[in-house]
């Protein structure tokens, strides 16, 4: 395991502020939602995030899994990073807008961001709106400690 | 958008044994449990992941959320590899045993497979395994159709 000196909360910042403004980000998205008899189930999906205006965009079909889950609960958790550079946000569904209704500033910032465009790919998709409420940062052991740097949707500035 | 041809399911089968083969293997867990008002909220954690005869194995403490919601719903969905080269499996609670009370198979092989040694570790740490039943592997759009290899626990081998 490396064993590194931890990086500080301003590193941190910095490092989740340029992964995020970065090209091509992907995202394990967890959400979960109850089965016909009330159980909790889990879900996780890889999805192209968009980071636009403080928020995290997605587009996903209206009716998947992950959008019922989302409606039935309203909080996300989204792997972002990679195992060995962790990167965590816990968020909650701010809204959600079928393509053909999204705002030309939703949609534009959202293909600009990846490389797909929701817009010609018919059917029932649509994007989700997710504000970030804690983000979380760490690459090993020593680095659990300060892991958080944006608690109750404020960015720890020190 | 990468658009190679996809893979056969022999070959995405060869693919996801050695993956799960190889050293080192990380998983982001994904787990669900009900808040105090019944509302089933999402987890998810990275986390050291060992295959061991034909399970994965975990080993974290048996009071963390990730625990407590495998208790809870008795399911869990980990997302291994990468965003864009995806596997993902959908597995069951077999068994829970905390680390003083487990066979020396479960925590020899478990040590093996890792970097870390939860017997030294102290603390209220335990082993879960974690029974397959459905595993998921693609790369990219064309590869979404036939993405199943494994299927109420069978491996789909042709």
């Amino acid at each position: 395991m490396t064993t590194t000196a931890p990086r500080s909360t301003a590193q941190r910042l910095a490092d989740v502020r340029a992964l995020l403004a970065g090209p091509m980000l992907h995202g394990w998205v967890a959400t979960a939602a109850p089965d016909g008899t009330g159980n909790p189930l889990p879900h996780l999906v890889p999805l192209s995030v968009v980071w636009l205006g403080e928020r995290l965009v997605i587009a996903l079909e209206l009716t998947s899994r992950t959008a019922r889950g989302l409606q039935a609960s309203g909080v996300v958790r989204v792997g972002l990073g990679t195992t060995t550079d962790v990167v965590l946000v816990d968020a909650v569904l701010e809204r959600s807008v079928p393509v053909a209704e999204a705002p030309t500033e939703l949609a534009d910032g959202y293909a600009a961001g990846t490389d797909w465009e929701p817009r010609s790919s018919g059917g029932s998709y649509g994007y989700v709106v997710l504000r970030p409420e804690r983000i979380q940062a760490w690459r090993d052991e020593p680095e659990i400690a300060g892991r958080t740097v944006m608690r109750w949707g404020r960015w720890l500035e020190s």
